[in-house]
């Protein structure tokens, strides 16, 4: 808690590396503990920090909570920072899945005009319906011309191999492409459009404390909740096979720890 | 002078298409004319709307005025737009050629500390006395790694392929990287390191006439001036073998078009 990015509340980026939720090896500060690894949500309790804990407003139901402190802050650290969460901006979301469902609601919230961006044409419908603005189906190039040099901020959130330069056409001059999935292999960038409109090709990953803090309460205060489904640990194998699947499901599993056994 | 981007006074970002000093088609508005194109420095005169005129301080020796009008708005731009005018910023300036002294010069003056960073330690005395506070040699693993994590702003003026990853590891969180050479092939960028500490990969072009005239301003105030060597029509054809030959010359070549016949 002692680095600059700490002491600038944003923990993730600690130089002395954040704990993960999950599968983090337990430290008290610098050292590493033998107390074993953090187990994230499938843990009935954890001692943390006071400064590592969020507080969920009354009005808010727990079980929509959980999907706040990965897809929630997610995307709202990006919105937050590239300045959308005063509104009035054009934001694209691009994938439809957890993360592009919550950056749709944020992003409409806060007083954007919303592009949901997609591959699927059978995504219109939902994206739409929770806030968007406006569709724009990628492998389509009408759809993409159209939509050309529109947006000031686009969050994506694919997490497979995918060309960047498609994307960066639908920028205005100054626009930014926030990298928010997982991608392995390199991308292939060509420095040509950057220069000539100063586009931004940036990068985000969750976000500090306090701004964990505010998404959450930005939740609250705008009724922002996914579509959740309660299961138990005899559930776990079968949600896991529906997740391989790829079936993108636009509802969100939540373990409900104290009915497991 | 229409559209948003004109308006904005970013001219040479125009939707219908900035005319070039140098062989552009010469237009009124935006109507193609048979007046032939633009000849820039080899012109003994020009005619353009006032509002791409820049005055030339009568402090300013005309001869130095030249490089303002590339090479000084090419890293100005940059420095102005992602903030490093007001000074107190660590600033990396990535190759050491014409726009690159421009670059260390233009950072120091507005008050940052500059590291200049170059592939030829025989690079490194001019660096340090126009003005560089530190040198880093991008070839030696142990200079990139002394200067890891140190930079807010970098800008790269490289226009050969090369590997964005190395500069990347010099930034800090919410670093950025801005690319002004022209290179032709894509880059290969893992979106890893951008995610982990919020960096940014931009690019910039020239810059608009408002910013023109404030680089030209601001050069005169703090007397920022590249060696130049007056040249004639006679000696152009020497100058381009000697720039042919990427002899890195560290003066800047100016036609003095009075002298030409």
């Amino acid at each position: 808690m002692e680095c600059q990015n700490c002491q600038d509340r944003e923990e993730h980026t600690c130089d002395n590396q954040m704990t993960g939720t999950y599968n983090g090896v337990i430290r008290h500060g610098h050292i590493q503990t033998n107390l074993g690894h953090t187990c994230g949500g499938y843990s009935r309790s954890q001692t943390v920090n006071e400064r590592y804990c969020i507080s969920i407003p009354d009005s808010y139901p727990l079980e929509a909570a959980g999907p706040v402190f990965c897809a929630g802050i997610t995307m709202y650290s990006p919105l937050s920072h590239w300045g959308a969460v005063k509104g009035g901006m054009n934001v694209g979301i691009i994938g439809i899945g957890g993360l592009g469902q919550m950056g749709i609601k944020l992003a409409k919230a806060m007083g954007n005009n919303v592009t949901a961006i997609s591959t699927s044409l059978n995504k219109k419908e939902h994206a739409l319906k929770i806030g968007a603005d406006r569709f724009v189906l990628s492998t389509d190039k009408e759809s993409m011309d159209g939509a050309a040099n529109s947006l000031d901020l686009v969050l994506n959130t694919i997490s497979a191999e995918h060309q960047l330069g498609p994307y960066l056409s639908l920028l205005k001059r100054d626009g930014k492409l926030v990298q928010l999935g997982f991608v392995l292999g390199n991308h292939q960038v060509s420095q040509f459009p950057l220069m000539m409109k100063r586009l931004t090709i940036a990068g985000s990953l969750i976000g500090g404390m306090l701004k964990t803090q505010e998404c959450m309460d930005f939740c609250a205060k705008h009724n922002i909740i996914l579509d959740t489904k309660m299961i138990t640990n005899k559930d776990l194998d079968q949600v896991y096979k529906i997740l391989d699947a790829k079936n993108d499901q636009a509802v969100r599993y939540v373990l409900d720890i104290e009915k497991c056994n």
